[in-house]
């Protein structure tokens, strides 16, 4: 029964229905469920949770590891049961509910949000939601295919329902690596000192007593729907590769470069697989999401070992790597994401840190998350962990969009995500812009020459000189035409149709 | 002879002028300097190199702690002498030069220097320029007082010039605490669990090969000027121990509250003023720079203990702190400015991070630096280390400047330096808007109620109600409108004369 996958026998008991489990929640309570960029999420109880709302209607509070997969995050905003998300979300529906004020998101960077927890910055979380394919005879559970926030909600949930999901094959108990450095003021380090160290457990202890339900399910994770590279994302790879070549000439780095982070999303995967054909060897990963191309990357003997917060692959390399998971089990480890993004870590291990821009402007400045500075895209996820301690960071992103009606290299950008400081190189298909060392007026005269689409280079040469001439200052602005393009994009639907004021 | 200074002797032939080390320098070459807010700098060698420069030309980088005293920077600026300053500067001639474009400016996170050198993400330092109270028996120097890079600067320059300053009290030895994290791919972690942990050595290692000249000093630091409270500041310094005093009602907090970081200048002085008439008790202090403030908390017994990079105090305080500096051995250490800044232990210790912004936006991002987005002020500091990764991050200002003529909340900051992910509380006279737990539409109706003076609180409503009406997103912005404030201020002289798009 439940293929013996409820060991601690005497909580047998606590199992109920999703539709069950959903009247467990009130008005206005804090809800935390697992679920890491669509990997281990809640795929029962949230979806009855949405179904109650539409005849009970009730509004809660929403907080997960990242993304949600099964359109859950569509359903809870279409019945309108949400009031706040946080941390990511990557849903239509629900970016729609966003953007009108009808859900309030908090965008928090990924590894922030357990912290904030535990310094009592943010309401106690009454029920946690936590799929587990496995509970064991402590009862402790066994995550599946994410750790994200779960340790946490774990710890600090008043009340925890475990979906038991009978769908993910037990050879995964032992890729997960479960850590917490504890409560203020003594906190600990967190002793890793190696992309493969092991710190901690391989499941999260809950308290019984809290565990108030348990709903037994069969549903797979939603597959990631990866887009394969193409011309522009090729010549990005391709312009980092030259990059990191020039690097390991110089003795700056060695063949194994130093681990690497890769955001989700068609650039960041095509880099990766630029390694594959690659001369570098011994790589390792320090990063978030485990992709398919992390895959690839393990299976041709390139890298050696990957450290993340979830596993996030297409339907065709799921089958794959859990029909035969023991194959990658030594080589893969799934922390918890205020360890997976940690500063003291990323910082320590030296990670570069490669990273997908929405638009980028000539001092340096990143936006990767509002569309022309007011509309929530996605979020930030871990970007921002990741750039402001890495050993290098690295934003990618091609030169135009919607054909090339939006130029992504603007005079500034219209809402900062990652500010000057935390930039060291900017790529887009044109070329490579190394900042590191250099003041912002130099930096913007380099990525003018280097990632600037020809179609925009002379208004931007042209705004920046003027900017320059007219205003002066550490970081020449003129502010009332610094976001012209943004405004022509609005009014002409294209940003080449710049009125200069 | 030298009082005995020079405890290895041999390096006593080592012994030159000033103006003997000047020449040492090269056109182009990548200088080095000890000195953190005006304490512990070079006060003979850089003056020396700016009086060469008037007569034989040459251009140089100039990388030091934070801030120089002794009106160095604003000599060099003078004299042409530098191409490229980093991370940090307070002279009135060197911003002039700055913001004119003559003299490159890279404005750094104090904790980032030292990490990007190690990183080989810049240029290799040709000479450092060191300033110590003693040459120890096996060659190491004693620094005086402040740590900033001078660890890293002595690791990893060509050569090294000592300033061996005769002014500073032997008794200053043994308040230094020198770690090092050592290099990629193996660096350690920073065991330092309490803001008094002593995890290292007293004195920095030279490889005596590498020094090149010693130069004799009796210079004392340049005295910090320090504004003594207003209503305005102490208004502000009243709101903040109210906020931290309902904390502790709620069990947030204790009442020895957790590590306080306080960045320099009026307000944050008089936040730290405040303490001295509370309630709190056994506080400690995890910060940069050590003031006049936090010498008085000692002697009133509030704080136990202080961490920072150095004591840049007032003349009379610095006269009688040094008179007795026995009396304070035990309850002060002074770190490497990448230990006191380091993520990593900012995170582990929960610190309390209190800096002063220029300006702050509804949505809660703060510029530090850039007046009117375009001309800086004096750089980031430290302020981006702490409040990245702080139990809680507030940042302080007036609501109004000059007269009433400039609001210090604007509709959106002309600069980034803390985007909203970075800033829990924002603090004016006027009131404290607590951000945590908000949505950015909830941030802006809190600071807009809060912290905006009179004056501009119907205008700002106003802003605020069309952006969301007229244009909506997670961060509604009218992006024509958003910088008019500016450029009202620009046209007329003030804000108030905003005329509206």
């Amino acid at each position: 029964m439940y293929e013996n996958r409820i060991r601690k026998t005497e909580l047998e008991q606590l199992i109920i229905t999703a539709e069950e489990a959903a009247m467990l929640f009130k008005d206005k309570m804090v809800v935390a469920s697992s679920g890491f960029t669509k990997a281990g999420d809640s795929k029962a109880v949230l979806m009855a949770l949405a179904e109650r709302a539409k005849i009970d209607p009730l509004k809660v509070t929403l907080m997960t590891g990242a993304s949600l997969g099964q359109g859950t995050d569509g359903a809870l905003a279409e019945a309108d049961a949400l009031s706040l998300r946080l941390p990511f979300q990557v849903d239509p529906i629900m970016r729609k509910a966003i953007n009108k004020g009808e859900v309030f998101f908090i965008d928090q960077h990924l590894g922030e949000t357990a912290n904030l927890l535990r310094a009592n910055n943010f309401p106690k979380i009454d029920i946690a939601i936590l799929e587990a394919c496995l509970i064991a005879e402590d009862g402790s559970i066994i995550p599946t295919t994410s750790v994200g926030n779960s340790a946490s909600f774990a710890a600090l949930a008043e009340k925890v329902i475990i979906e038991l999901n009978l769908s993910v094959p037990l050879s995964i108990r032992g890729v997960h690596d479960i850590f917490s450095t504890g409560e203020y003021p003594t906190r600990r380090a967190i002793p890793i000192t190696k992309a493969n160290s092991v710190i901690g457990t391989d499941s999260i202890a809950i308290n019984p007593d809290k565990i108030v339900g348990i709903v037994i399910t069969q549903k797979t994770d939603s597959p990631a729907e990866i887009e394969a590279p193409d011309a522009a994302t090729t010549a990005i790879a391709n312009h980092l590769i030259g990059f990191f070549n020039r690097e390991v000439a110089k003795g700056n780095l060695t063949k194994s470069l130093l681990p690497l982070q890769a955001g989700i999303g068609k650039v960041a995967n095509a880099v990766l697989t630029g390694f594959t054909h690659s001369d570098f060897e011994d790589l390792t990963m320090y990063s978030e999401v485990l992709q398919d191309s992390t895959f690839d990357l393990l299976d041709s003997g390139k890298l050696l070992f990957a450290s993340g917060s979830s596993i996030t692959v297409s339907q065709d390399y799921y089958d794959r790597i859990f029909a035969d998971f023991d194959k990658y089990k030594d080589r893969v480890i799934l922390r918890p994401q205020d360890i997976s993004n940690a500063a003291e870590v990323i910082r320590r291990l030296g990670i570069i840190a490669i990273n997908t821009a929405l638009e980028c402007d000539i001092y340096g400045n990143v936006n990767s998350t509002h569309v022309s500075g007011t509309h929530m895209m996605n979020g930030i996820g871990g970007s921002g962990d990741f750039a402001r301690n890495s050993y290098l960071s690295i934003f990618v992103t091609t030169s135009v969009a919607k054909g090339d009606k939006i130029s992504c290299i603007v005079p500034m950008v219209s809402h900062v995500d990652h500010c000057e400081h935390d930039v060291d190189i900017i790529v887009t298909e044109r070329g490579l812009a190394d900042l590191r060392g250099l003041a912002p007026r130099q930096r913007a005269q380099v990525i003018i020459d280097k990632c600037v689409h020809p179609e925009y280079q002379e208004e931007m040469q042209s705004y920046f000189d003027r900017a320059c001439a007219e205003r002066g200052g550490q970081t020449p602005h003129i502010l009332e035409e610094a976001f012209s393009w943004h405004t022509s994009l609005r009014e002409t639907g294209s940003m080449k149709k710049t009125v200069m004021v």
